[in-house]
């Protein structure tokens, strides 16, 4: 029986966009159950509690179609009350800084995934942009070990190879790399080695795979069917249950943003990232998906490329709620 | 001719005292010229700004005996106004978090001393107790560029062995290891290896000695013929215009600062730093230097121990005055 893409549990693994009423209608409609949203990349300590307090305004004013989410039921109850749930993500540690307790405060206010770095060394671990990657420090390992007790997912995105593998094995709980691909597809700083791949779905982690153009082979111009290709490949290697979508979509967003991601204010020169013709802009989403409505055709083009309804379903949202399930 | 003490520049690199009245009068009376203060080791950027405020205060409150210093000539005024100059600076690097921009705001503040990290790994660079010495990180490489250009010394204690070299090897301004001593000396996690201490001299660079029992051969009970033997041995090392005194003096603090200093907020666990015997309290210092004042006992010892009043004179004080004068 084929399955109706609307009554599933659909989830984006990553998003990072600049919310307003018609992005939050585009998801709703577009029958997504729960996106996890990132707040902040380089902001600390008062600047992450002020974006959590922005969010409080969007629930409010957009109470109709979207609802925050703290644990997997929050995201069962939005799904029968016809909402989107918000799960709240850090890309970076840098609003913790140097201190273990903020891990739990944040906890509080439902930050329900922290990556260790981004791009850059932090107090924690290695960013997968450093010339040398120290991998999980110290305070990593107690952060780490904290994150595991509030049921707080240990995110690798931009982490370095080192760092993945440490937090990997260190790690009580399963870790996630929310926002990536494999580097069989697209050779990148920010994509996947098959063996890190490998233990990381040894010890039941996750991997969201990416549609960000520098994530993918031949960037924008990627194919649907070289996408779905990738994720046959990557079901042979680590098993199906261990791979869903996070689709690091950032829409909205002026080009400043893509250039502040970059540079935060770590340099006074200009770092352009995975950008190698030193583009200052936005790149360019391939047209399959450009919106996050666009993971309907994530799922139809994994059925016309191979897989069947179930595995298709399983990629871009039941995996992702079954991993969340062991954590909160 | 003889050289009178008071009469000299004396210099001590570092100290953390809970400084009062009677800690400065004592250091004045001692003849002392100028000392660099440690200000914060795991405080965030507003916490430190507060620290530099309490100075204000200090300084108004003792303007018959002590000043801030910024530059070597403010140092020269005070040694002419009969005042102790004080220098500031941070023991880590946590005060700048991820934000470049800082340093300048804290070398306006007066901030003359940066370390780059605290025995801990930072967004900058790699720390003496990490398993893993990251070296010098992206952020690490622009934040030494800055304080090269503001005339900020950087300051590698506590720094892992890999961060020493790639900063001694990427600044363009000689840097110091404010107080550390050689590991021929005492073998320790803080202490410095005879390659390091080579490179750092060749680039011009400075070691201030220390006078913290666990940084010297027997700890508190290391006699004063065996630190003025090491001095000695480490002149024939690297060349005597490299060599002064950090005391690294720590005075005034309840058992629960020392505690604090190992473990900041970044464990929930105890961490006993250096302590083998995982002590809760200071360590005892030796009888010959538990005061600022007592930099006079390590002047008269270098002379009844083989160094000409000239030499001793050097290591007391001119050597720190002529390597900061290259700065600032």
């Amino acid at each position: 029986m084929k399955k109706e893409f609307s009554d599933q549990i659909i989830i984006d693994g990553l998003q990072y966009c600049n919310w307003n009423r018609e992005l939050f209608e585009d998801v709703w409609k577009g029958g997504l159950t729960a996106i996890h949203a990132t707040l902040v990349y380089w902001e600390n300590t008062e600047e992450s509690f002020e974006k959590i307090k922005e969010w409080d305004l969007r629930f409010n004013e957009n109470k109709d179609i979207i609802c925050h989410a703290k644990t997997t039921n929050d995201i069962l109850e939005a799904k029968k009350n016809n909402k989107v749930a918000i799960l709240f993500g850090f890309q970076n540690s840098a609003p913790i800084a140097n201190d273990i307790y903020l891990v739990e405060s944040f906890f509080q206010k439902g930050l329900r995934f922290m990556q260790l770095t981004y791009n850059n060394q932090t107090p924690l671990a290695g960013g997968c942009f450093e010339p040398k990657d120290s991998g999980v420090s110290r305070f990593g390992k107690a952060v780490i070990e904290e994150m595991n007790r509030l049921g707080m997912i240990v995110d690798l995105s931009h982490a370095g190879k080192q760092t993945c593998l440490d937090a990997i094995h260190h790690s009580s709980q399963p870790v996630a790399i929310s926002h990536a691909n494999p580097n069989f597809f697209h050779k990148a700083l920010r994509n996947i080695d098959d063996d890190v791949l490998i233990k990381l779905a040894k010890k039941n982690g996750f991997i969201g795979l990416s549609l960000y153009p520098y994530h993918l082979k031949n960037q924008g111009k990627c194919t649907i069917e070289d996408f779905c290709a990738m994720v046959r490949q990557l079901i042979n290697l680590i098993g199906i249950e261990h791979i869903g979508i996070g689709s690091d979509l950032c829409n909205n967003w002026p080009d400043e943003v893509v250039m502040w991601m970059r540079n935060g204010k770590w340099t006074k020169k200009i770092d352009y990232g995975e950008s190698i013709s030193k583009s200052t802009a936005w790149p360019e989403q391939p047209s399959w998906f450009t919106k996050g409505s666009d993971l309907r055709n994530i799922f139809e083009s994994l059925v016309l490329n191979g897989l069947t309804d179930d595995e298709a379903i399983k990629i871009v949202g039941i995996n992702w709620f079954e991993f969340m399930k062991n954590h909160f």
